[in-house]
């Protein structure tokens, strides 16, 4: 039995690194040496208690890249294809249970039975660590050769997100006019998408400009800043989309106010889609009527599936030359500096962060 | 040219019957003697104002069953089925431009150029009448051999909206527990549907004992009163579906607050679908937070286009013999009585009314 | 360690009666003792090696109901809902692996790891037996208070081939005119469905008179007899649809030349679903044009999901009062009798055969 | 009332230029100064007579590019947009009657009165012609400022129609692994929104270096040739894709084999979409099984609507200098010269061949 150091959360706002046992995989299972764990946004809402009380004390990390250190028997991925000691891989953070009417029935997520994090102690999957032990279920998958791991682990759990959040509103059409609301991990995945898919439009709405910047650089075709006020937002907004107003606006800002406006920016006969406010607490008022006249959908989504990362991981690695997804990572930190990593996200200064076990 | 006397909106609240002359009909469309014209609760808003300023003077009603009475050098209906004069036909009440965006290349409604109204004094479409002339391009549809009038009738527009509806947010399917708030015309129309599809649970909510029991009539499973307490009536419906709460939500109340109890009562990975709400001005509380975490998708429908009339004639014809349709006009009024047939609908007393150029 | 009888399939065509011995479930598994074991019309080709040669000594039957014995471990079925011993269950025969291209990136059956059966003298899930040891990760479902084993049993694995086969394609809408190519389990599953959908039309070909009774009895609208010739078939069919055909032609015949005569009678715009023709070697000329002029849609279908075993089971639920699903079992046999059972299935003599290891 | 030329098919195989009058448009059409006239496939199977026997004498040319030259008092297009004379538009060719069944009621095309051609001497929408009358109905849309009218007319009715494919069997997804049968302009249309929608794997098979290298100008990521064989040509395939075969194949290839080699090429859980045999008269023999084991949908498509004209013109604009579209018009004829443009493409010399009135 080996040890690895692990960043723990031992009650809210109190990070130590431990020193932890690194067990054998179980049967199905895989032990991954950490090559990248990604800082979400989440990590800051779980450290402050925002996200809730957690079953203290945990790893932290629920995005990662590694190599597959030993495995617990079998010898392919998640999607069937071969793999050996050695072999680079990303993991979705979540093993299904595939017991239960979300699963099985609906073929939905999240599992009724979802365990988000497991006591620190135990053999534990977090990622910000020298190890991730994959139990038997969480599905992780091969790279493929060439793919880099920087672009791979630059959108984190956030492309997989937006992937989800297409499957549930419909996929960006060649020639839609889209509007990101929210220029952070998510924001940024949907500009990509939506340029991929031949969005005549995406318009991306944020109040920090090294942000918009990025948005620009991934396919963004205009930006419209926070500073300016709503009315001037929209007029903005319509002028570029012409009268009908976009045909898709992403929430991915995580702020309150950005729902009312996105039900006002959404055009007629459009979809507006709901990822980024999972986590944030409150009511704000909309018009059911404007539902009516303008025949909108409003989907909310989160949780990806296996499938979700599987895609997004495939996408990164298709792209990684075409868009600078690698030169989003924008900060990196030791295992021993996750505390600087979650200041850093929180105060906004980071496109992307990730922990390296290796420096 | 003959004439016919009609229900004349001259201003805001003001009705009046007049002797209008009747034309030919143009090239490729109709003229029709109104057997029943079917009363709508819009058509009480257009009366009070609170739909909006109309062009005036305007005839009301746009529900209708009628006979041909003579036919514009086309002799078939919409659906291309051969029609002759003395054929029973029902029509949808606008005609399509299929010249602008929303026509050719979203195939959606509203048309970007309806006109719902025509000056009194001009060819008419309005059904509180003795002849509705219908416009080149304005859908009929004759009933099949051995339809019933009355069925057709019954629904009115409300069986094409909840059509609509169910096409926007997707079909009803077998073993779902819905939920429907308001037994109206759209409501109960939404608990037909429901019910033929096989929905494992049909709860219907709304104030009125006798509207419920019209919906159990029709194939409710299970009624929940308005006079319970909001909580109440939440623990009711979730001990009928169990805690993963109905998987269909229906609005059908056309009253504000029904909206965010709506958006609460939706269950896990649920749609919930708006109709009734495209009248109510103001807005409406709720929670972003509960769309992402349930998974949730709302869609705001209105406007059937000529293929949802075609299907409720269809379906109505199909049913006349099996649910009990006929038996939901609990009111007919002559043309001179439409103030009384509103005022009858405004004060909730019927099902559902109509106006009978025979009486 | 008990024992229990079983009906094992030696070799091609040779059938005894082993008393095997009954393990203890596994973790997350299931011991159940068989109530009714049905008798698919596939176990009749397994028996005669048309469907190739199995890993013998095997034990026959993948439909089946049954009573938990012991549960190994977990409390819960496969949609989350409690179970205890003494409760009756049903089960799709198939473990998924969760670790392949189909199962985790495509999320469609069939999974690539599947087992469809184990050797004769190890834990064993065959149904023609007093005992089926349910391994974990095949999903079994509890059947709801008050369901009827026999309504269940009635229609096997062909209902939820059915519903497999509706998701594929699309589901019947209200109004559609169906016509279903035989009126074995298949054919009456899909009978089922199409008039519980509201199909206008529901008309079944086969060639024996009998059956085509029982498909009436299940809501079959007009049946068609493969006495007339194919000529005066296509007649009879289009005189009750009309000229634009019908919207939704379901092969259910398992028998080579029902394909062609499926492409030619489907209508304008519609869909043919095939499902019967998993097991026919050979090839039939269609003509290709027909797709592109017709609209057609073509879509092959097999190996329901557990989500469509446990749809099929609610249904039959559901329908048990309202539809004589029961009776469609026209003979029973004991476990040492399959012999006669899949001699009688395969002579066309039952509607429904099922292994009652009480007798 | 002035006159244009336009090349006259006066019976098969005979083709005259005459001069005709020139009407004024008619109140809703337009009158339009041909620019660029697309010399389609079809057009050599019109005029060889293989498509049957048209209503001669007939002007011909189905696909257009033109300036307004006169309006017929409505000043918008059929998207809505505003147009004045001197405007660029393009048209779809046939006028939907918005009164049979499938235009009404189903919502899809082919219209069941479709008028395809009219008598030379009438106005007339040929587009080999210095003029194109567009009747009221006949949808045409305003080039976006700074199209090309060559990158529009390029793909000519090959861009509509496979949109209107991958409608029909849901639109090409990131990281697919796509075989398109031909490369002609059907086949480089489905290679351009293949590679457009991040396919992973275009494969183009065709029998001519020219067209092959075309392709993959166009974003093929590889090419097969008929020159190999049957089974070689699967094992290339094969081999690029992985085991699991094509997700989707696209047969736009016009020749009767290539059906049953697409549904053998097509990969487990696959779709096949036929778009290029609408003319090809005969059977070809296929098996069923494969449809059932394979999870297969085939989907036949013809018929684009309006706003897959619409989608494609617009689809061009936005891509005329990131693709090299305008480049595939590859020969130019005066309308004179119209039986060797006809001649050319029968014989395979052309990738894309237009009428240039100015010439």
């Amino acid at each position: 039995m080996t040890t690895g150091r692990a960043t723990v959360l031992v009650e809210t706002n109190k990070l130590e690194t431990w020193n932890v046992e690194i067990a054998d995989p179980e049967y199905g299972g895989a032990l991954v040496r950490v090559v990248l764990g990604g800082v979400c946004g989440s990590d800051v809402h779980i450290k402050t208690g925002e996200a809730g009380i957690m079953p203290f004390p945990i790893i932290l990390g629920h995005e990662g890249v590694g190599r597959i250190e030993k495995l617990g028997g079998l010898d392919t991925d998640y999607a069937g294809i071969p793999v050996k000691v050695g072999d680079l891989v990303c993991w979705s953070p979540i093993a299904a249970c595939h017991r239960c009417h979300s699963c099985t029935v609906l073929e939905e997520t999240p599992c009724e039975n979802s365990q988000y994090f497991e006591h620190a102690e135990k053999p534990n999957w977090g990622s910000y660590a020298d190890y991730a032990w994959l139990p038997r279920g969480l599905a992780f998958f091969k790279l493929p050769d060439g793919a880099d791991p920087l672009a791979v682990a630059a959108l984190g759990c956030a492309l997989p997100t937006v992937l989800r959040g297409f499957e549930r509103c419909g996929p960006v059409r060649m020639g839609e006019t889209v509007v990101v609301q929210g220029a952070g991990p998510v924001g940024l995945s949907a500009v990509v998408l939506a340029a991929q898919a031949g969005a005549r439009e995406v318009i991306v709405i944020d109040g920090v400009d090294r942000r918009l910047e990025v948005a620009k650089s991934l396919g963004a075709t205009a930006t419209v800043s926070l500073r300016d006020s709503l009315k001037e937002r929209r007029r903005q907004i319509y002028e570029l989309t012409g009268p009908a107003g976009p045909s898709l606006v992403v929430e991915a800002a995580g702020f309150l106010p950005a729902f009312p406006e996105g039900v006002d920016l959404a055009g007629i006969h459009s979809r507006y889609v709901v990822m980024g406010l999972w986590g944030a607490i409150g009511t704000q008022p909309i018009s059911p009527r404007d539902l009516v006249t303008k025949n909108l959908t409003i989907v909310g989504a989160s949780f990806p599936k296996p499938k979700h990362y599987h895609g997004a991981m495939q996408l990164a690695a298709q792209l990684q030359d075409k868009v600078p997804l690698a030169s989003l990572i924008s900060h990196r930190f030791a295992i021993e500096d996750a505390h600087l990593a979650l200041d850093a996200v929180h105060k906004g200064e980071v496109i992307k962060a990730v922990i390296d076990p290796e420096l």
